[in-house]
């Protein structure tokens, strides 16, 4: 957990002002829920390994009896917890909302999450997720909005040349299948072929094999991973993905891939679309059922966000299932990605006043410069003004005014710092 | 604990982005901190009554043992708590990067606070503060630079004719000095004074008498409370703050008080200031050591926020006394009171597209939209439309556009919705 100074969480704030208004142009409403959700609903399998990290709420009222009781049952301890992700209080605001909102819902959360991980480089136990999510559209519609609002969205914040990979659950599900898996051992499998790009087509075939996958399937898995590669050659499109798959997958399948592509190819109103489809990608929560997406830059090796098809979580929560696809962009990542970047252009002045100004000649003339639509720091003027004025600069501040006693507050002389 | 629907966050967000945009213009720095401080930070007794709502974290990883024993000692079964306020976060952050941070630093936080409050109207367990503080500065310029920014934000949120009335502890002693209450009785006497505008003189002599306090004492309060109020007819000043007090009072308290007043008028530039000095404001919280403000406002018959200074409050941290004042506004509160207020005047434009239209098409007139700065939502033409014209009116839209399959992306023509 992490105190953000000044110039650190000014650069957040601008980073969150631009996600915001390029969702929320793109047709996503903002919503809140509580930072603390019932134990049961943070605990019920939907959140996979995050539910295990999750801090727990202590009672309020509990006695020394009920403690004791505890020793025999922990959870009772507890009946709120701190979230762990976006996406199980969505499903619970809209099983709660839902007569109020929208047919088809667009949200965007931008919001802290919490889990109690090791400490370790890179990780922290508050950080905040920015979700989009589309509940209510089962055609691939839905994924192409997800899609155009984020590119878009990394464009308005400086970091053009972002690609989307995609692809499908049923995909992944029908090849392996097809190899010959079992349905038992697909999971499994699953969690190997997400390491194809660390440890290749080889490391994958030692792992499944060591895992005691069936070696017919494993055989005919190599087989196909070795095959010469002539799908790259093709344009995103229905045939590009025809031919990076095995025979036999279904079309309608394909087509929803492939519509994907053509949809975020027109509205960026480029002939192809930054969208590259990855037969390999997996993504590790266990509720996708559909689409699955990874984000990436060119400026980073790892994913800048990812996301997919979760058509059965809703029914959990409201009894009754309703598609929804969701996209999160790792906004720890990006904040970190553009720290060099964007200072605010607002002009910011410091006011240095000798020590016998009168206090109402002092904010009267912060007032002038305010209303000239300055952001104003006042200082009283130091032994050392040296180091005063490249503190003001270090912080962002542009230029500086002095004011003594007897000079006329209309008449301040805006002088640049460094 | 809430959830906050899309019209609810949305006016939420520019209430936020109005106050963090005049706090910053008026030279504070925006500061954020962890929800959750260590359990002891919290319980330190700064916290006052409200430390006995804190909301505290299952510590991670405890056995049946540790339970066990935990019955004697249930402090043990925690370690973090969610805060109760920004003070405490605060003085811990200025503790602990004061090296880095300003001589006299400003800060504002916007952030969210958790009590465990019984449930009833009005009060809610999870809600924002919004705390301005100058921390360094011993003068009636921190105090000043408060006033003026505070009044200037409500300004820009439309609820100009905001007052600020001002007293200081430091002349609530003298006078309860003078009249006679012993010290230890004074912080039960200043409870029942807090109760005057509510209970009235009459109400305040007896309760004081109800509680023990000494006869003469009270006598004597009574005797200054029943004296006929000359002060009222004076501007704002030292004579008029004089007036008001009992003989003997510090002068150069007096001064500072006035001062407050003179500074705010200079800084916005209109003779008299929009503070009131009240000898019988009291503010709750224990650790003030100086003046003390509530922000009142003509709408409402509550307060809008209120502050102090609490010079010695940091030195608990730092082990070093350093002079702070600061200034919480209601955000709950004022968000209440705008809710009749200020719908956002971005376009918005509903895209109602048949269901033949390509996805591809579709996205493209999104874009288009889009591109002519306009918040987009898309809707597929439902049987009945003019329910959903009406659901999108209600959302803040303001036209809607159709889009056929037949129709040039580039020929959109914008409708005014209702």
């Amino acid at each position: 957990m992490r105190d953000f100074l000044p110039a650190d969480k000014a650069r957040r704030e601008r980073v969150l002002a631009t996600i915001r208004d390029r969702y929320r142009a793109h047709g996503f409403d903002e919503i809140e829920t509580p930072v603390m959700e019932e134990y049961s609903r943070l605990h019920a399998g939907i959140g996979g390994d995050n539910e295990k990290l999750a801090y727990n709420v202590l009672r309020r009222g509990l006695d020394a009896d009920a403690v004791r009781a505890a020793a025999e049952d922990p959870a009772s301890l507890t009946d709120l917890g701190l979230r762990y992700d976006l996406t199980v209080p969505l499903a619970r605001f809209y099983a709660t909302h839902r007569g109020v909102l929208p047919a088809v819902f667009r949200a965007v959360q931008i919001a802290p999450v919490w889990r109690a991980e090791r400490p370790q480089k890179g990780r922290y136990r508050q950080f905040v997720q920015c979700d989009i999510d589309i509940i209510g559209d089962p055609s691939a519609r839905a994924e192409a909005e997800l899609a155009v609002a984020t590119l878009d969205t990394l464009d308005a914040l400086g970091l053009a040349g972002a690609e989307i990979r995609v692809n499908d659950r049923r995909i992944l599900d029908a090849m392996l299948a097809q190899f010959g898996f079992a349905e038992a051992e697909r999971p499994g499998v699953l969690i190997t072929i997400d390491k194809l790009d660390k440890i290749g087509p080889d490391g994958v075939e030692r792992e499944l094999l060591e895992r005691g996958a069936g070696a017919d399937a494993v055989a005919a898995f190599a087989a196909f991973l070795a095959r010469p590669a002539s799908a790259a050659e093709l344009p995103f499109g229905e045939e590009r993905i025809r031919a990076a798959l095995p025979e036999g997958i279904d079309e309608e399948i394909i087509r929803h891939v492939a519509g994907i592509g053509a949809a975020v190819a027109a509205a960026r109103g480029t002939g192809t679309a930054p969208v590259v489809f990855d037969p390999f990608l997996v993504r590790g929560m266990g509720y996708y059922t559909g689409t699955i997406f990874e984000l990436a830059h060119p400026a980073v090796t790892y994913s800048l966000g990812g996301g997919g098809r979760y058509d059965g979580m809703i029914g959990r929560f409201l009894g009754q299932d309703v598609p929804a696809v969701g996209f999160s962009i790792g906004f720890e990542r990006i904040v970190d990605l553009l720290e060099e970047h964007g200072e605010s252009r607002a002009p910011a002045v410091v006011l240095i006043h000798d020590r016998d100004v009168p206090l109402a000649q002092l904010l009267a003339a912060k007032t002038r410069l305010l209303d000239g639509g300055a952001r104003v720091r006042v200082e009283q003027r130091p032994k050392n003004l040296k180091a005063l004025l490249q503190r003001a600069a270090a912080d962002g501040y542009r230029s500086f005014v002095t004011l003594s006693a007897d000079q006329d507050v209309d008449a301040l002389e805006q002088r640049p710092l460094s």
